[in-house]
C-alpha cells in the first residue's frame, strides 16, 4: 500500500524503514514541517516522495501521524478531512486521551486507530531512525471499539509486520499508567542532570568521578525538549500525581537514612530489588527481538 | 607478589582475576566471613587459598580490603596490626573519610593507601566478578600525603595494571562529590522502583508498558542492600544534602509543568541536555576500554 508518514523523525522514520523493507509499503510519502528533516529523510531513503499534507492524505492507503503530541490532534482532524473512503489513519503518540477526544468529534472516527508503540531511544530526528526499533516490543491500541473492524485489522497487521505485540486498553488508563513507567523516569533523569550540572558549577572535577551507573540513570536526560515538553504538558494531571508519589517515597527513604535506621533502609532497598522481575521481562523481550534479526 | 583479598565479591573478585592474569599476583589468598562466597571464589579460581585474617595479613605483600564500608575500618585496623614491614594495604570502598580517620590513628598509617576504583555493576558476589571490569576507568586515591612514597608507588602500579587512571583528592572532598554522581543516582533508582512497584499493586498490567528507557533509569535498583545500606548510612550528611538539592529541582520542574509554563519546561529540559558532554566522556572511556581488550 501507499503509506504517508507525517513526522519523519525517530519513530516515523523507523516505521517507514521497516514497513518498506518488509513489503508492507510499496511507496512512502513524507510530510514534515521541518524542511531540514524532510530533506534528510529523502536523502537517507527513508521516504520516496514529498507532498503537502492534503495531497499526501488524499493519495495514501495508510497515514501515520508521528509528530509531537501537541501538534497531532489538529493534524489528525485535517488528515481525516481529506483521506479516501477506505484509508486509515494511525497516530503513534505517547498520550492518548486528548487525540481520542478530537477523533471522537470527527465523522470519520472509525477510520482512525489510536496507537502507542513502546519503543524509542534518547535520540531524535531522521538520522536517529533505524531498522528493527520495534521488534519484540509492545504496541498499545486505545479505545479500539471506536475504530472500524477493517481499520483495526489493518492497524494490527501493520504492527505485527513490525514484530510488535498489540495490547488494548482505554485511553485514560493508558495515560495514567504511562505517567509512571515512562514519563516519570524521564522526569527523574532530567532532574538528576539538572542537580549534578548545578553542583558542577562550583566543583569542576566532579564528573571525573561519574561511572556507568550514573550514565545509565541519567541517559534519558539527553531526550528532546521538543518531544517531551508537550508530553509533560498534555499529561500534567497524571504526571504530577506520579511525581508526588515519587517525592513521598524519596522523603521516606531520606528520613530512614538521616535517622540512621539501617534496618528500615535495608528493607526498602530489598523491596526495590523486586524490580528485577520486571526488568528481566523487558530484557527477555529485547533478547527475543535480537534473536529474530 | 602475594596478594590477600578480603571480601571476594564483585570488586575484590574482579581485582583478583585481573591481577592474576596480568602477572601482578603470583598467589591470591582469599578471606571472607561469608562461607558460601569463599567456597564459590575458590571453585571459580578467583582465589588460590583460604586463610584466616591474621595469617593472610602476615603472609601478604599487598592486602586489598573489599568489604562493605561499615566493616572496612575495623578490618583495616586488624590488618595493619599484623602486616609485614614492607607490605601495603589498600581499601576500595565508596566512602573515604571514615576509614581514613581510623587509619590516621594507627602507627602503620603510612602503609595504607585509601582508594576508590569507580567501577561496578548492579550485581554482587563472586559469581558477578569478571575480567576487565576496571579497564579505562578512574581510580581515586585520597589523602595520599599520609601514605609512604613506596606504598603509593605500589598502589599506583597495581591500578595501572588494572588499566585505570589514578587521580588524587582529599577524603572529605571525595565523599561530598560521590554523593552526587553515584549515591544520588542509586537513591533515585531505588525510589523509582519503589514508586512503580507500589502503583503496580492496584494496576497489574502496568509493566507491559515499560520499555528500555524505564529499564535504564531503574537499573541500579537491583543493587545489593548489604553494600548500599552502609554506604548511605556512612555518607548520610552529604547524601541528604544531595537529596535535598534533587527535591528542590524536582519541585521546580513539577511547578513548571503543573502551571503549564511550557517555555520554562522546554528550557529546563534543554539545560539538562547539557549532560550529553559528560555522558559522551564516560562513553569514550568505556569504548577505549573495550578496544583495549
Amino acid at each position: 500500500m501507499i503509506i504517508t508518514v507525517i513526522g519523519t523523525g525517530l519513530i516515523g522514520g523507523s516505521m517507514a524503514l521497516d514497513l518498506k523493507k518488509r513489503n508492507i509499503a510499496q511507496q512512502i510519502i513524507g510530510v514534515d514541517s521541518n524542511t531540514e528533516h524532510i530533506a534528510k529523510a529523502l536523502e537517507l531513503g527513508i521516504i520516496d516522495e514529498v507532498l503537502d499534507l492534503k495531497e499526501s492524505a488524499q493519495k495514501a492507503d495508510l497515514v501515520i501521524i508521528a509528530v509531537p503530541v501537541d501538534q497531532a490532534p489538529s493534524l489528525l482532524k485535517e488528515v481525516l478531512d481529506h483521506i479516501k473512503e477506505n484509508a486509515i489513519v494511525l497516530d503513534v503518540g505517547s498520550i492518548k486521551a486528548n487525540i481520542c477526544k478530537v477523533a471522537d468529534a470527527h465523522e470519520k472516527r472509525s477510520q482512525f486507530v489510536a496507537c502507542h508503540p513502546i519503543a524509542g531511544t534518547e535520540y531524535s530526528g531522521p538520522e536517529a531512525a533505524h531498522y528493527y526499533l520495534f521488534d519484540g516490543k509492545i504496541n498499545i491500541m486505545t479505545d479500539v471499539d471506536k475504530s472500524s473492524k477493517s481499520a483495526l485489522k489493518t492497524a494490527t497487521e501493520v504492527f505485527e509486520a513490525l514484530k510488535m505485540k498489540n495490547i488494548h486498553m482505554e485511553a485514560e488508563e493508558h495515560d495514567r499508567h504511562i505517567a509512571y513507567v515512562s514519563h516519570l523516569s524521564h522526569i527523574t533523569s532530567f532532574t538528576l542532570g539538572l542537580t549534578v550540572l548545578d553542583i558542577e558549577k562550583d566543583e569542576k572535577s566532579i564528573f571525573n568521578m561519574a561511572g556507568s551507573g550514573f550514565a545509565s540513570t541519567v541517559r534519558l536526560a539527553k531526550s528532546s525538549p521538543a518531544m517531551w515538553t508537550p508530553i509533560f504538558n498534555e499529561n500534567k494531571e497524571n504526571l504530577t500525581s506520579a511525581i508526588d508519589s515519587f517525592i513521598d517515597k524519596l522523603n521516606d527513604l531520606k528520613q530512614m537514612i538521616e535517622s540512621g535506621n539501617t534496618g528500615e533502609t535495608y528493607r526498602a532497598i530489598e523491596e526495590s530489588n523486586q524490580i528485577k522481575r520486571i526488568l528481566d521481562g523487558i530484557e527477555l523481550k529485547n533478547q527475543a527481538a535480537t534473536l529474530n534479526n
